[in-house]
């Protein structure tokens, strides 16, 4: 009996290999593996918003104490509650609650496996058959991804650079039908650095009210603005719509490797519950995986021991490399900033293919940079915008500068001869 | 514009409700909630396999000391590659390669949250249209809640009582068909506490073949066997058939809140790259969760440092509790033992309930095992068999004998008059 002669009945699954295509980490790697090896300068990863690698980013040592104690108590080696351990659901209604006039309970508070999980669930939930939901483009590509896979028609609505990457809430109207379950938007913004002002997002909750949709808000970002709009969470337009608040330690503590994201849902008039939606998100964190629990049993601690000096010194840390990354992209003639970033780690840069020799477009222009120069961007049309770039200004700013003057020097070097 | 009057887009999704309202914490949280409160007494939870309270069953401090390391270090803040990172699935390759002819390399192992992610991950692959997978009565249900939330059929095969807990080889060769695509077996068994022989893999392993099919081989449960049949790992078949096992650290060390599991594909022929499974796998982590990052880093260290005395006390501990367990069973008239468990941490018991005055079957004794006596077992119907219990004997044993005890006192109130 031959192998090669075996027939087998089972075979791969076209669809996971399809969504996973086009992920943001998808993009990266076909970019490192593009780097030369005869290039004898570092790698300068400009791609991605995962600073925990630099001295500046480090995370408070409470966030690590807080761990540490929580695992040598032996008492959290066991399973956890599928929704989350109570002690963690309460310390993160309470940090939530700081912002609130009505208040959240430890209830409203769902434990996952950082964001991403956070992700899954709100896309299996909504999505029943015929339903669509509104994305933002430029987006967030892990939403276009989950809600691929789960069925959830997408309809995308426009972010405007020339309004500083304003909500293009007349598309919103237009997009939206009576199948239509939700709005997702992200704030701080990922990928254009913006904050939503207070009377914008107001303007979501009220048009998402008329369209009888609920805002989905992804603030994994929060309190990362740095800029002259105060950062204002969604969940504050609660009595207004039904919002569903997506969070993690991720950013703010800079540890998106400790996994620990939540989802809350911000509903005084109980009309999530009502709908069901409340017994789906149970129904979804029954089913699959949860936090390691003694990560969970160290929330409580890494919340009140986190002192406000940490949080302003990685805010200020930012606003500095938000301004080298503006000064820098504005010294080159082919790259255009339509918005400083106020916010979270990234800018969107236009680029301008027209003033280059030899570059086709976006794709191009990150495959030759990654090749000739070692930085990594990623391409625009990973997260719907073709011919722009995403930057990321959250690394040590020595490095930003050395990689923004290779950006530079690679554009002059591709510039159309005048 | 009344609250009450408004309508929502929006809804739950009731597919979810429904998968999750068979699991075994379904169940659990069902009879926790009829424990009277009037009971001083306290709970006995002979429901689930979770020893991690007990000091008896307190993990190595080599493992805790290894994921404190890799926290400390700082270098483990980060995001993972989403098949996990290179030393920890080096290290499990080599773990798992003492046991084989061919080698497993890094390649062939893949991190997840837990067993549990593992098991997602099977089915989401394997689920094709029409395709049906062949799944153990009694089960672990965590299979069949998978299963059917990716729609793969699920046909049941028997495994034998009379025979040890054998798997019913002739029933497998009738309910597979050109749709099949798998196998799952569970070794040490969970919830039989059984033990399958060389013999006995090696004749799944032929049998897989000739139906070309695959083999999961569950072994969560790994090397936690203390009886007269020596523990064999499916994967020493790999060149017989493909094989995928899961495992994780979460019942060897006795860590199961520490959430990291492991999917390994045995196929040193290649099967499973060339028919898309092992894209579809990778496909599937680029669109999901991972385990936290530094106890990922933490696992060259635990697998390194763990003594052999740790294993072999916790080997010792839970032979005594299954003699135990197996003896006071033997006592009470109503229950049937089968076979003396030899592995994992679960024994299945058969209910006689005619021999009963007023329990109509396994819910009802246990609903009200629960309620007169604060023990907690879990109904075989959780795991497929009506009228049986699986009872966990993985607990500190003064607790077992007393839990036992209650059980024997209960079935003694409610025994039929002669």
């Amino acid at each position: 009996m031959g192998t090669e002669a075996k027939r087998w009945g089972f075979q791969g699954k076209q669809e996971l290999n399809a969504a996973s295509a086009t992920t943001v980490r998808g993009y990266l790697n076909l970019l490192m593996a593009n780097v030369s090896h005869h290039n004898s300068s570092p790698v300068i990863p400009l791609g991605h918003g995962d600073p925990s690698h630099f001295p500046s980013f480090r995370t408070t040592p409470a966030a690590e104490d807080a761990i540490v104690d929580a695992l040598r108590s032996a008492k959290h080696n066991c399973y956890a509650p599928t929704v989350g351990i109570l002690p963690a659901r309460r310390a993160i209604a309470d940090y939530l609650n700081r912002d609130l006039t009505y208040k959240l309970s430890p209830d409203d508070v769902y434990l996952t496996v950082g964001c991403t999980q956070a992700i899954e669930i709100v896309t299996a939930v909504l999505a029943r058959s015929g339903a669509n939901i509104l994305l933002p483009r430029p987006s967030y590509p892990y939403y276009d991804t989950c809600a691929a896979y789960n069925r959830l028609e997408i309809r995308h609505y426009d972010l405007l650079p020339e309004k500083g990457w304003e909500v293009d809430l007349d598309a919103v109207e237009t997009l939206a039908d009576e199948n239509t379950v939700a709005i997702v938007i992200v704030n701080p913004g990922n990928p254009c650095g913006n904050v939503f002002s207070y009377d914008q997002l107001n303007k979501v909750a009220e048009t998402a009210r008329k369209l009888g949709i609920l805002v989905v808000a992804d603030e994994a970002y929060d309190n990362l603005a740095f800029g002259s709009t105060r950062y204002v969470p969604m969940r504050v337009f609660g009595s207004t719509v039904p919002v569903l608040t997506l969070g993690s330690v991720s950013k703010r503590w800079i540890v998106p490797g400790w996994r620990l994201g939540w989802l809350v849902t911000s509903d005084p008039d109980g009309i999530l519950q009502k709908s069901g939606v409340i017994d789906s998100i149970i129904g979804f964190l029954n089913i699959s995986s949860d936090p390691a629990t003694f990560i969970q049993a160290a929330i409580p601690q890494i919340l009140e021991n986190t002192e406000e000096e940490f949080f302003s010194k990685i805010i200020c840390t930012l606003r500095e490399c938000a301004d080298i990354c503006y000064d820098k992209v504005e010294e080159i003639p082919c790259l255009t900033c339509p918005k400083k970033p106020e916010g979270s780690m990234f800018v969107m840069v236009k680029l301008n293919v027209p003033m280059l020799e030899d570059i086709n477009d976006d794709m191009d222009f990150c495959l030759k940079l990654a090749k000739e120069e070692s930085v990594i961007i990623l391409p625009g049309r990973a997260v719907g915008m073709k011919n722009w770039l995403r930057i990321t200004f959250a690394i040590e700013s020595c490095l930003l500068q050395e990689g923004l003057a290779r950006v530079k020097s690679f554009c002059q070097r591709h510039a159309k001869k005048q």
